[in-house]
Parts: structure tokens; C-alpha cells; sequence
């Protein structure tokens, strides 16, 4: 490949964003030299960088690097190989400087997963087209190794299902919530405070963070183009404590699952609250920690865990890429040829999965009757039942059903709401088997 | 490199051995061909096998391949661009036929941690002389990427130790152990009847094939030749069913752990019974399973976890190494070139750690005392006490210490055996914080 000529004796990095992953890459880069080199077989050498203010303290030796205010200027530069992007966003000069890197035959490593969800596939096939690498390990779960792992350690396996936990923020909540007994908007503030949400928090709570992350695996899993905008997405706001307590009763933890999946019907990518065992891997997954379970036909589970961000954690896995670049390895961006890459046609849930309801039920006699009924004519039957003690006049009734499927539970949960005995809008939280 | 010559349109596989993993590459062969075509850009084609009895029933359709008796002269055939050595054993048939297959310029792709252990660097500088890949991922930890998440994913990081579980049979005598309150014998007579066990199960019991596992991925890490021949083994054989049940009352599980971790001093390879949280990841592993903490400069730590060891999970990391080498990404054996690695310095462990200890005192006024002095003299100092009620004239007492040297631990032994209130030799256990 073309980009492979300039690689002989020296990589020749050119690196714009210098927030807490650039620093890191700079770090790295400082520190463990000689290490790179055995590694990697050649020189890895950043030539220069582009931040927005020049003049900022960053606590780093910068002197030595060209310094270039467009990063557009830096990505297109014929002194530098490989263009890293860690500017972030999912359009403007992160998008401009990517492509414009691309097309001047440069290699690209990105941490920015909103960049790749929604313009993967256009770039992918442009890094085709010239030949070189775009790759993205620090974009998905941070220092976890899972977009190799997945892309090519599984790559004998028929993918049946990658589940995930994929935002720290909403793990670090969910688990402070249990800890601490404390309500959603308490912890929320709480980590608003400590700045562990995003500038706009509903990339974090909303699930959109998980969701990029997500049609990144899905794509790779299963071949298809990246579909962002197919990803069935429900964060974590409507979670109360209340949920969480009852549900750890019955041995389950909340957590924000993101799950693909594929069936002949299509592809499913969702993303939402999900209960799983309390003693599984995900379940005792805590604070801001990332774990990703991968299922193959071959390999069965295989569970990575880790930090899934951080200073780091991320610059570690921008590394990790420009070794693999240097040592000539340059994998399709989603494990196969981009124009091999099919549409995906999204489909919702069709498998039969188990529910957790919570219903605030009148106080009298027949009221838990109406309910079996309402279950029973849309064919939902029930595994457990635990009615707590009263609060007022309702009396808070929660019901884990057998395995079924989402159309019948909607039938279930129509009855529920047309019944004269249930005081609230339902509750229920998909019962994730893993 | 020549051997890519050959990769344009067919990567073109000789196979030899067709035990459990053989026959798991070939039906992933079989089931996944147009999958693998997708991911690898190129078809994947089994041409000849080998195996010890051609008539033999393995429900495998076999016709369509040569058979070759010799695995000598399939490594060698001029129709194969890569031979997969599942034979097994640390010499004969399995190491002329690797040599072989590596001077006829063809890759070699094995599961064989014990041919490696062994003779690891005369193969990987005799693989780089020729620029053909050697690759191992199933030969560790089965189904877990760990080979390439520490050689490719982490190679931005200096590792300052890798923690592992890595055989499942011992893993399971002891999850077993505690589970059914039985002791080691039983368990181990058990597992034995189940097939768990090696022909030789001082293999898995005493920690050989742990230690092989270890010596590949310290090699790995530091850069340093393979020496197995270096790693400190200690194996599962002494573990009695108190100590588990007596760590456990302490928060603690007994895991048959392989760390490995580099020092100015030297490489300390160590494998052998030590406690850890029991709500830790590795504390939490259980039965067959396999698990791996990776710890970073930059990454921190990750940890992976499957099944170390089967059909399917060791046949996917087969299926890896060979995509891997289809897409042209031939890795140096151990991550560097192997006429870089250096000689591995072996040093015991001389990091300060906790030690659980557990005695067997004479019941009589001034015994503790005098044990208790005995640690003082030796500057062990004590964080937990339990004594126990007693059986017959011992009164089983447990000791944690604070963090302390093997040399002084070794002190306060000597100390301790020589006083006349100890009824038995101390049973202790390296607490490893992890």
C-alpha cells in the first residue's frame, strides 16, 4: 500500500487535540520511546500538533513539535504518515481534518466515536479507496482491547450477540444510587459536580454516548454499515431507586445494557435499562468501570473489563492502533471491506426475554385479580410476585414474567393501563439473561 | 515477506492433529467459509491433514482433504502457505514438524504452550529469518485474547504485571473444594474420572501447564526470552479444604494464580496457590474459566475472561492467528523481533506482601506469646488474628501478616518451627493484592 512507503524507518505522527487523551498520547509517546521502537520495529515520532490555544499551560514539553493552528493544515502535511484525531464531534474540523488526511493517503487513528458512528462508512470507503488505515480502538470502551478483539480475535466466530455496559457515567450513577441510597437527580448533580458528565449531560443519561459505541461493535460483529440512527436508544432517567432496590431483592442489578444482535429478520441494536444477574460479570460491574461481553458460536463468552475512559486508558488504546500501523497492520475500519459492508434493516426485539414490572396497585380486594387477568389474556405468565408494604393508598406490586415477547407485553401493559386498579404508569425493565 | 507471495487470492491450510481443537478448526472451516472470506479478504482453504489414525471416527466429513500420514511432510508440502500444529507435546513429531514447516517459508500457527515454553526462541528467530508468522493465541488461555491484547493492544504501555488464572482444572478442584465442602482428594479423584485431567496430572495440579502459559506471556511483556525454566512453581496439591474455608471466613478465595512482573532486579515468574479478594474479579472466577489481569502504566488494568480451554473456544483462537495472517498481519512471535528479546534475569519475588499463615499450637498459657515473638524477631508484624476452637490438644491459629519480604516471612518460619509450641509445619499462603 502507498502509505506503507514512508514507513521503512520512522512513523511520523502528526496529533490534533491535546485535551486529556492528547496529553496522553504526547505522554506516552515522552516516556516509553525506546519501548515503541522495539515494539513497533521502527521510530514512532510526533512531528507536530494542533490544539485550539496555542498558549495553554498543558503541563507538557511541546516545544519540540511543529505547532499548526488548522488542524486541517496538520492533517494534510507531507512531514507526518499517521493523522491522530482527538478533537471530538461528530462533524466540523474533526470531519474535515479525518477526510482531508484521508485523501492526502494519510493513516488516521480516531477516539471519536461520533465522528464514526454517523460518518463511518463514507470514510471507511474513502481509507479503502487510498489504502489506508482508519482506526478507532479509543473510540469504544476506552484501555479495553474490544474492537480487536472483536474485528479480529473472534473473526472465525459467527457473532450471536455483544452486550455491553459502555458509559461510565451512567454506571458510576446507577451503582452511587444503590451505595448511597440516594435518588437519580441527587447522584446526577452529584457527578455533574465532580464533571463527569458531558457539556450536554443527555449524551451520558440519554444513552447516546452508549449508542455510538454500540453501531460500532454492531458493524463489525455483523458485517453491516454502521447505523447509528437504528439503534433503539432509552436512557437512564426514569430510573428510581425504588427499582433499584426491589429489583436487587430479587437478585437482579440495573444497569445500562447496550445489545446487538442479529436474527433473519435483521439487525437489533438496542440500548436501555436492563436488569441482570447481581452475581454476573455485568452485574458487578461498578462505578465508572466498562465491561463488554462478546458471544461467538465458537468462542461462547469471553468478558473484557476495564476503565472506559481516562487520561490513561484512551491514550493507551490510541497507541495500541499506532503500533499496529507501524508494524504494517492495517485491518478494514470495521473488520471487512467497507463495500463489502451490507445495509442494516433494524428490526426491534423479537426474542422472548423475561420482564420486571412495577405497578402501584388500589387497595382492595380483586385489584391483584384484574391484573393476573390483564396478564393472562395477553399470554404473559408470571414466574415471581412480591407485594411490598402499602405507601398511602396504593400498594406497590412487583411481577417478573416468564419469558415473552415485546408485542405481547405491550398487549399486557395496555390492559394494565385500561384496568380501574392500577394507580400509576407501569414500570418494566427487560430482564437481560447473560 | 515471501510467504505473502503466496496469500494473493488463497491462504491454503495443512492441519495436523485432529483431536478436540482440530476437529473444532475444521468444522469452523466448514460452517463459516463465507465468513471468513468477508473478514479475511481472501478464501480460506483447508487443503491436507495429518493425524495419528486416518480410519478413525471423529464425525467429520474428511474426504475432501489429502491425507498425509507424516505431519513432516505436510508442514512441507509446496501446496500449503500455512501449517496449524495441533499435535501437542513439547518435542518430537510436534517440534520437527513446526522447524520443518518454518524452514519451507510457510506460517505456523499452534496451540502447543509447552513447545513454546520450551523452544519458543529457537523457533520465533528461526520464524523471522525466514518472514513467516509463528502464532499462539490458543496455546493461552484458550478462547481469551490475551496474546494479542498484551502484544498489540497494550503495546503503547510498559506492563507492570500480568495476573492470571490460567488452568481451569485446577480452578475447578478448587471452586469445587468449597462448594461441596469436600477435600482436595476427593475432588481431585473426581475430576480425574470426569477427564478433566492431563494422562500426567502433575501437569495441571502441580502448575507445569500454568507455567508453560506464564512463560509466553512474560516473555511477551518484558521483552525477554522465553524461561520457563525460570518460573517459581508451586502447585494446588497441599491446599486443604480448612484453608479455603478459613481464608474465606477472612474475605479471601485460593486461587492457583501466575504472576508475572518485572523489577531492576530481575523477572519474577511465579505460579503457585495465593489468596485473593474474594469480590475481586479473580476471586470471583469460577470453575473451568479462565481469567487474565493485564495492569499498565497507562491502561491500568483490563481484565479478560472465558474459557480457558474446549472445542470451540481454543478452535476460535486458531481461526484468529490464521485471519490474521491471511490479512498479511504477521506480528513477531512474542511482539518484538526475537533477535531483540533479552535473557530473562530470574528473581524471586521481592515485593513486600501480606501472608496468610495458619499454625497448630500446643494448648497451653504463653504458646501464642512465644509465636508472636517469634514473628517480632523476624519484624513480621501481625494485622489479623483467628484462633479457632480446638481439635484434640492443637489449637488452629490463623495469622494474616502486614506486607512483608519472603526473606523475612522465611525468618519468622524458621523461628517458628524451632519454638516448642508449633505442632505442624506452618501452612502459609501469599496474599496477592489485586
Amino acid at each position: 500500500m502507498p502509505g506503507n512507503k514512508d514507513l521503512q524507518g520512522t512513523l511520523r505522527i502528526g496529533l490534533a487535540g491535546l485535551g486529556t487523551v492528547g496529553r496522553g498520547v504526547v505522554r506516552i509517546l515522552q516516556k516509553n520511546q525506546n519501548l515503541l521502537q522495539a515494539r513497533a520495529g521502527k521510530r514512532i515520532e510526533l512531528v507536530a500538533v494542533s490544539a485550539r490555544s496555542r498558549n495553554k499551560d498543558r503541563g507538557l514539553e511541546l516545544e519540540r513539535y511543529s505547532w499548526v493552528d488548522d488542524p486541517v493544515e496538520l492533517a494534510t502535511r507531507p512531514d507526518i504518515d499517521i493523522y491522530v484525531e482527538l478533537i471530538g464531534g461528530e462533524g466540523g474540523v474533526a470531519l474535515a481534518s479525518v477526510a482531508a488526511a484521508i485523501s492526502h493517503g494519510k493513516h488516521v487513528v480516531t477516539a471519536n466515536k461520533a465522528l464514526l458512528a454517523v460518518h463511518g462508512q463514507m470514510l471507511a470507503e474513502a481509507a479503502e479507496s487510498k489504502c489506508v488505515g482508519l482506526r478507532f480502538e479509543a473510540a469504544v470502551a476506552g484501555g479495553i482491547p474490544v474492537v480487536k478483539a472483536l474485528g479480529e480475535s473472534l473473526a472465525g466466530n459467527r457473532i450471536t450477540r455483544v452486550v455491553g455496559v459502555l458509559n461510565g457515567t451512567c454506571n458510576y450513577i446507577l451503582t452511587q444510587m444503590e451505595r448511597e441510597d440516594a435518588s437519580y437527580s441527587k447522584v446526577f448533580s452529584e457527578a455533574q459536580g465532580l464533571g463527569y458528565l458531558e457539556a450536554d449531560p443527555t449524551l451520558d443519561v440519554g444513552g447516546i454516548d452508549a449508542s455510538h459505541k454500540l453501531a460500532l461493535l454492531a458493524s463489525i460483529a455483523y458485517g453491516t454499515q454502521v447505523d447509528f440512527a437504528g439503534v433503539d436508544i432509552q436512557g437512564i432517567e426514569r430510573i428510581s431507586l425504588r427499582d433499584i432496590e426491589q429489583t436487587r431483592d430479587m437478585g437482579y442489578r440495573v444497569k445500562l445494557l447496550c445489545v446487538t444482535r442479529q436474527s433473519e429478520d435483521g439487525l437489533e441494536q438496542r440500548t436501555q435499562p436492563c436488569l441482570v444477574p447481581c452475581n454476573s460479570p455485568i452485574g458487578m460491574i461498578e462505578g465508572a468501570m466498562n465491561i463488554i461481553v462478546l458471544e461467538g458460536d465458537s468462542v461462547g463468552q469471553v468478558s473484557l473489563q476495564g476503565s472506559g475512559a481516562g487520561e490513561g486508558p484512551t491514550s493507551s488504546a490510541v497507541m495500541g492502533d499506532i503500533v499496529d500501523i507501524a508494524r504494517g497492520h492495517v485491518v478494514s475500519t470495521f473488520g471487512q471491506p467497507a463495500s463489502s459492508l451490507v445495509s442494516a434493516r433494524p428490526v426491534r426485539s423479537a426474542v422472548p426475554v423475561p420482564y420486571y414490572l412495577r405497578l402501584s396497585l388500589v387497595d382492595r380486594p380483586g385489584a391483584f385479580a384484574e391484573i393476573a387477568l390483564a396478564l393472562a389474556s395477553a399470554e404473559v405468565s408470571i414466574d415471581r410476585i412480591r407485594q411490598y408494604s402499602h405507601e398511602g393508598e396504593a400498594a406497590p406490586v412487583i411481577i417478573v414474567t416468564h419469558e415473552t415477547t415485546r408485542t405481547r407485553l405491550d398487549g399486557a401493559l395496555d390492559e394494565i393501563r385500561k384496568s380501574s386498579v392500577c394507580l400509576d404508569e407501569p414500570v418494566f425493565i427487560r430482564i437481560e439473561e447473560i
